[in-house]
């Protein structure tokens, strides 16, 4: 049994035509699941037919999303295909490198796309457990969505025959909505003793907590137990 | 030293759109030389600009041949982009063999690729030392010229400097001290709350959060972060 294919989620995507194209990229390396965050035109658009080539199928089964976070839930790996940020600490990885993660992973994975003009907003990139990018030419890096999704698609294709043996975690990574439950807890667990001080760098210090709590890809009994560990810390104050 | 980048052969282009597109997937390779043969509508062509989104110098260096043999004159190894064909008795190969291939070849190398709707003529693959077919889903088969090009070029750039490892220049996780450092605070925090009951568990206990802490390998300053958290959490019992 080799892991599933992993789910191609376009973030606010701006052009019907061009989520046709991603389709069509998608369906020519075997990728089927497609995911709508927010699509710019709602959806279904008339657009994106005609540019999906035949791969119609591909997007009447797309599925939409109001928030990236609600959109990979049931994802333990999650890659963000973008250029290495400078505000996050983040692992950066090539897509050889992803694809053997993805190969090697049990659970399901997703790699997110961001809209075409802008990219990946930064917290759409911390919900993530690495970038990944596509080594290009210094001097002249111009991918549009449809190319980042098929090279991705190509280099995932290129391990699908292989069929090697997977190197299994003792125990499979949590989903995202499990380890959204740990920093959910946390981060109202610190607003209650007012760690988030002064407000402007409330929004930096939970993108630092998140990429911190992500990178390890803790199991559920794991994030069950530093759950307990919070909350014992948290309750005792209620206590005292 | 090493070999030169493959030239890319445009057999009968019919859309100058489709050459910008092709330009654009090359110079994003670091590929840098296109020919053209005998163009259907003329050279320049002024859609060709456009497409091209920047690659312009790419167009504008552009040599244009009457035939694919002067094309390819001064080239000893040439590759024919197309799916097999049953009339010729050719190898056919795929893009990571063709990469192989043209990386230890000293000559001058060349991919064909042909018209946008009906891919190379069997005299122009007869050209070529052997066939060079991206695997796609035989279900679902709809590569354009512009993916076509992307997909050899991105396969060719592996091997080169483009793709030398994406700098992890990650910060290198803290030293075990640290991490000591780290996971005595919170096992004393934690002891003062009374988390660790029963008795007879505590050994346990404090061996499974010290593994789901030295799984993510954090670094000196993510450590320094979390024993912040730490302390809000364990300092707010003090002065509730």
């Amino acid at each position: 049994m080799s892991a599933p294919p992993p789910v191609i989620v376009l973030v606010r995507p701006q052009l019907g035509q061009n989520i046709g194209k991603a389709a069509r990229a998608m369906l020519n390396f075997g990728l089927t699941e497609l995911r709508l965050v927010a699509p710019r035109d709602g959806w279904p658009n008339p657009d994106a037919g005609p540019a999906a080539s035949g791969a119609d199928a591909l997007l009447d089964s797309a599925a939409v999303f109001e928030t990236t976070v609600e959109a990979i839930a049931d994802c333990s790996l999650v890659f963000a295909s973008t250029v290495r940020r400078r505000d996050l600490v983040m692992p950066v990885i090539d897509p050889e490198a992803m694809a053997r993660e993805i190969h090697s992973t049990e659970g399901r994975t997703a790699i997110l796309f961001g809209p075409e003009r802008s990219g990946l907003e930064t917290e759409d990139v911390a919900l993530a457990n690495a970038i990944v990018t596509v080594p290009i030419n210094p001097e002249f890096g111009s991918l549009n969505l449809a190319q980042a999704v098929i090279l991705l698609a190509y280099e995932w294709s290129r391990g699908t025959s292989l069929n090697q043996p997977t190197a299994k975690e003792l125990e499979p990574p949590a989903a995202m909505t499990e380890l959204e439950g740990l920093i959910g807890q946390l981060e109202s667990s610190l607003d209650q003793v007012g760690y988030f001080f002064p407000p402007d760098r409330v929004e930096a210090t939970k993108l630092t907590l998140r990429t911190i709590l992500t990178k390890p890809r803790w199991s559920t009994r794991e994030i069950q137990a530093l759950r307990g560990v919070v909350r014992a810390l948290a309750e005792n104050r209620r206590r005292g």
